[in-house]
């Protein structure tokens, strides 16, 4: 079996790696009865033919003991390409599950920030067996980029970056970025420092390659680099990043020293997990705390998204015991008139619905900074402009079933408290993410079902409110 | 009045930009007056001293005409520039409002997908105008890029890429690099094109950098580039562009004939766009056509967001019908015990919170390709373990409010009611994004709304048919 009838075809590969079973699996079988069959050389040809990325999510499809198996075939710079690419979880499995030396190993060839990243999901044991077994310089590097806080530039950015001297020329920085490109993770940005590691100046490869081979670094440097600090919030870092179109953004810590770079790459995975943690928000999965982010959420044990989901339903369920305690107040309204209760459903979900659409939009416009906290007195008012016309509109659709299930009196009670609830819950929806970006909560927590069961009790009040009003009904308590 | 004094320190440009009220008025207000002084000078030390997105920020400060005036002072490349950082709405108004040889000059030096953009977005009668102006180049240029529909890699890619002949040798690539570099998007990737413009491999300046001069471009080039097509959605070319860490990807046409490139800096721009469709579409606010995403929603028209709101709520409505429907099934159980309406909210909304939910781990999980379509029958094993713990919980805590309410015949009816109706509710939220996904229907399009009325319905039949068969109350149609 050669690799030509293991890689078919670049489309047979296309398709297992977007997720199509029966290939999948087709390709799981060869290589498994080809590691059987101990073809080393065929499986070594595959893995380095194809790119880590893929070889990754290729090696994903075993158990992780398999995985080892295979990737140990592997020289150590691709072993430590493909731990670049594998999934947190994963590739914690695999870091246990393989040899302590060969682990030092692959973690001496990764990328800077990969390897801090893996080094902190180990356990504090395996932590303290690895150290020995790694180069000072390793140590060290690993132990001051762990350090940092979750969430932070610090623990995304990497300390493999390329630096200058000013005082060099052109010709030399050239030079000197030709010999540690393969060790570097990019040299199009390079960080020019003194003789205090501090930052001083910024230069592209593209501005060195322009410029006259005997001028100074520092003549031609940008003195006014763009740079963040290691404590920073990594989202800021990469919104700054997103907006001024940078490859990478220098790191500096409290010293003004250069601590390492955020690349480009990493702001993808930042912008993807802010995206996520808005949405797990808006749908009440968590809080402001570690949230299910980051983690697979395939492998993820059911106990942990109980943990996350029930905290939240417990605190609506209370919520909404209000609703029920404003229909214990107007039991004798209901009484009366049951027919009330048809609308009842309809008319608390439609404020509801209004309150999620006027909240998701206010959440999304605030975490992509379209609007601002500060906006909030003018957004209201368009608002209110918005919410009558919708209300008005969906009151004219219901009041026609209002005249057909109750009569013209039950058509006018429905009608008016659909404008109004639909208003109501539209201002909710509206107000809520705004104070919470006033008073530095996240918007996001403004969870779409805490905004339902806001209107639910607010439309339930407004809804026998209007209804005793109108059809003279004695309300008890 | 210097520079100095109008920039008086980093951290006064910072607040400005930061959307400080009290700054940002000092700041207009000292640009209006130099501009009504005819200060030139002043004005065009201060917009070349900022980066060009800060230009871009500060100039939307004042109305299209305003920020006219203040863009004419500068050269036509730092015009240009800014105008590549200017939001779509205002960078449209900025160009009506400018003369058409200015704006046909500003065109020309933009960057090649940034101009294509802004010419789409004009009128066709100022579209007529500003052709005559430009070069024949740029003309057909513009109207290639402009001519892919929107949403696709050919709308968003770029054609100022820097290209090389397979036969050369590294250091004439470089050479050709070195002078090639100020027009050219990136010259960090470098796209190897035979005679016919096929792409035949790709070199990044790295290789070409770290290579022997005296080697040829296709001894060292990657002779498999990862490509796509021009037709092929935006969001799939970020992803790939994302799994791979490209920081460039060639985009071909039905020729096989490369025609442009997409870079990272539009990944960033695609991957927020894509959260924040999934966003309104989870929020019931646009469909599957064009939605709010891309327009400030500070500025965008009430009357456009009314069109995108309305049509949801009036269909969901119509669902929301239905659970009345089911009430008016069983106004004799209501009636016979009207202590039961008293949970009624209580546990539809557990039901739809409980889809809410799952609805938006699943939504976004299937997003970030965390879970495929192909895992429904696994996940949907997992999620009824999850919902019959998260129901048990729930109906624990509610029966007690049932016995204190109605006794301890209502707490059974409403404790197993909040059971099967979390498990209901649950279910639907997990399984319609997958069979959405199965149908290539975006998930998002499983809004909360949606499933909330959709649990909502379910939630009352389930509660009063569980209501009348424990307490014994005859139905009536």
């Amino acid at each position: 079996m050669t690799k030509e009838n293991l890689l078919e075809s670049k489309d047979f590969l296309d398709n297992v790696l977007s997720g199509d079973e029966k290939t999948r699996k087709e390709l799981a079988d060869k290589l498994d009865s080809l590691l059987s069959a101990g073809d080393r050389d065929t499986l070594r040809d595959f893995f380095s033919s194809i790119h880590p990325a893929d070889s990754a999510q290729v090696l994903e499809f075993f158990t992780p003991e398999r995985a080892c198996e295979f990737i140990t075939l592997l020289d150590i710079e691709n072993q430590a390409r493909i731990f670049n690419y594998l999934s947190p979880h994963f590739e914690t499995q695999m870091a246990s599950a393989l040899g302590r030396s060969q682990l030092a190993k692959i973690i001496g060839a990764m990328s800077h920030d990969e390897r801090a990243d893996l080094f902190n999901q180990l356990s504090p044991e395996e932590q303290e067996e690895i150290l020995p077994a790694l180069a000072q310089a390793e140590r060290e590097d690993i132990r001051k980029l762990s350090s940092y806080p979750e969430g932070t530039a610090g623990a995304v950015m990497t300390s493999d970056y390329a630096s200058l001297s000013p005082s060099i020329t052109a010709r030399a920085a050239l030079e000197k970025l030709r010999t540690e490109a393969p060790d570097k993770e990019t040299i199009y940005q390079c960080y020019v420092i003194n003789e205090q590691r501090r930052l001083v100046g910024v230069l592209s490869l593209r501005e060195l390659l322009v410029a006259s081979p005997r001028s100074l670094v520092s003549q031609i440097m940008n003195d006014q680099p763009i740079f963040a600090r290691a404590g920073d919030r990594a989202e800021e870092v990469a919104s700054i990043m997103a907006k001024y179109d940078l490859i990478a953004m220098p790191i500096i810590n409290g010293d003004e020293k250069l601590v390492g770079i955020v690349t480009f790459d990493d702001v993808h995975d930042i912008i993807e997990e802010e995206a996520t943690e808005d949405f797990h928000r808006m749908g009440s999965i968590s809080g402001r705390g570690e949230s299910l982010v980051g983690v697979n959420f395939r492998e993820t044990s059911s106990w942990l998204i109980i943990q996350k989901r029930l905290p939240w339903l417990l605190a609506l369920v209370f919520v909404n015991l209000l609703s029920g305690a404003g229909i214990a107040f107007y039991e004798s309204t209901i009484e009366a008139v049951v027919a009330l209760v048809f609308f009842l459903p309809l008319l608390i979900a439609s404020a509801g619905n209004a309150g999620s659409q006027s909240s998701t939009l206010m959440v999304r416009a605030l975490a992509t900074g379209d609007v601002k906290a500060s906006d909030w007195i003018y957004l209201l008012g368009k608002e209110v402009g918005i919410a009558l016309t919708l209300g008005l509109g969906m009151a004219l659709a219901v009041s026609m079933v209002g005249v057909l299930r109750g009569g013209p009196e039950v058509a006018v009670v429905v009608g008016l408290t659909m404008t109004i609830v639909v208003l109501f819950g539209s201002l909710v929806g509206c107000l809520l993410p705004f104070l919470l970006a006033k008073l530095k909560v996240d918007p996001a927590t403004a969870s779409v079902p805490l905004i339902t069961s806001i209107a639910d009790v607010g439309g339930i009040i407004i809804y026998f409110s209007i209804a005793t009003w109108i059809l003279h009904i004695p309300a008890t308590g």
